[in-house]
């Protein structure tokens, strides 16, 4: 397999070292990029800071998103501003790196964005994670008819990471969890296999 | 069947009228809000007019909501500031009024959205629509889980409308367009029926 450069946005995570590790292993070229870790820095909400992160990076064969936030809360209590945390976090962040980065993909490249498991399956205080990574299988299923050049995207969406459990288990009662490097094979899968508007779930 | 009190957001609209119709024909009083036109006037990006129509009407029996804007456009050229007029209005703007109507709603009262066909079979143009579309279908699954005191929240999920084939009718080809008056039914069927978290598809 031609080794690939992939930039992955997220990459210090419990997510996104999984897929670091992965993709280096089967020997892609990976650029690491965190909020304050990584090879390079980038705030996902911020337009200039994206638009910055391509400028510097150029072009690439995949981008990859495993970051975002969300707001989890009582939907009694919760407020329109709490629930736009996700909304411009998590949804719009890697929607603006998909839009951004498209410019930057060589032809036949990939994006691959990052939503889970409470998208179909809610979970208590779960209704902007619901919401949000609902739009964000959504989202890869509309785009993916009209990227140019053969450029593919794909989401992966995974339950609850085994690594995560300590701090999300008690959210997820009765979930099974998986290992970080099982859900890193589905993001292999997305960049070096062939389907588009794909929802990878790892459950 | 008892008289409901019933608030509808975008009551002046081409999906709303058919809903104000179906609901005072068959006994129910209906409280007509637009952005302009109506009895009352509301702008759902603007968390403090929400929060002033529901103090001014107080306690209702049922809340909808046939309203809110998406962007329209081709992905290569969408930038995130035209991805965000759907998240703010059509999305955050009917999670607001649902989040702030939630405590005027009198006990077994229900919430009804909207969202459309878009968030399941993408079109030309539509990926802003297909996420906002689909992130209301989620929240609702999610935010019926947890909402109190009996109160149900349901999504109507129609077709592109025979009245609106003029205007869309280009984007949708081939799809069925379906009558106004049948779209209506379904948001009397979430008001006066006792499912919740459902999303009545009309198509
Ligand atoms: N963990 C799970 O069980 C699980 C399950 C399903 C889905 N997911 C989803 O997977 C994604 C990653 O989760 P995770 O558990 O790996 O998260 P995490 O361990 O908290 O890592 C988050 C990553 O995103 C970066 N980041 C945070 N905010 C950012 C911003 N504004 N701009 C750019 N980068 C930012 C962080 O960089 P720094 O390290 O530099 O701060 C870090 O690399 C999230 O979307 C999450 O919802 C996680
Ligand atoms: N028409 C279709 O074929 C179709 C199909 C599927 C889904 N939908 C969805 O159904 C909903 C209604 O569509 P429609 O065709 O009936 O739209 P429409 O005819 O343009 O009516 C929009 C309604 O919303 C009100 N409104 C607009 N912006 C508002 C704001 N910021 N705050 C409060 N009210 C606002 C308008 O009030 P004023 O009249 O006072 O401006 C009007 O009552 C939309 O969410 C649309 O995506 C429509």
């Amino acid at each position: 397999m031609k080794t690939k450069k992939v930039l992955v946005v997220g990459a210090t995570g419990t997510v996104g070292t999984a897929v670091a590790e992965r993709l280096t292993a089967v020997g892609h070229e990976v650029i690491r990029v965190g909020r304050r870790g990584g090879d390079l820095q980038v705030d996902i909400a911020d337009e200039r800071s994206v638009a910055a992160l391509f400028e510097r990076v150029g072009r690439i064969d995949a981008l990859v998103s495993t970051t975002g936030e969300l707001h989890f809360g009582a939907l009694g209590e919760m407020t329109s501003a709490q629930f736009e945390v996700g909304l411009q976090s998590k949804l719009l962040g890697q929607v603006r790196l998909a839009l951004v980065g498209q410019a930057y993909l060589n032809d036949g490249g990939s994006i691959t964005l990052t939503s889970g498991i409470v998208g179909e399956e809610p979970i208590l205080y779960g209704a902007n994670a619901t919401a949000v990574n609902a739009a964000i299988d959504g989202f890869v299923r509309a785009a993916a008819t009209e990227l140019a050049r053969g450029v593919r995207i794909n989401s992966v969406n995974p339950t609850l990471l085994t690594e995560s459990e300590g701090v999300f288990g008690p959210y997820f009662p009765g979930f099974e969890s998986v290992p970080a490097a099982r859900v890193a094979l589905a993001y292999q899968r997305s960049i070096d296999g062939v389907q588009t508007g794909r929802v990878y779930r790892v459950w």
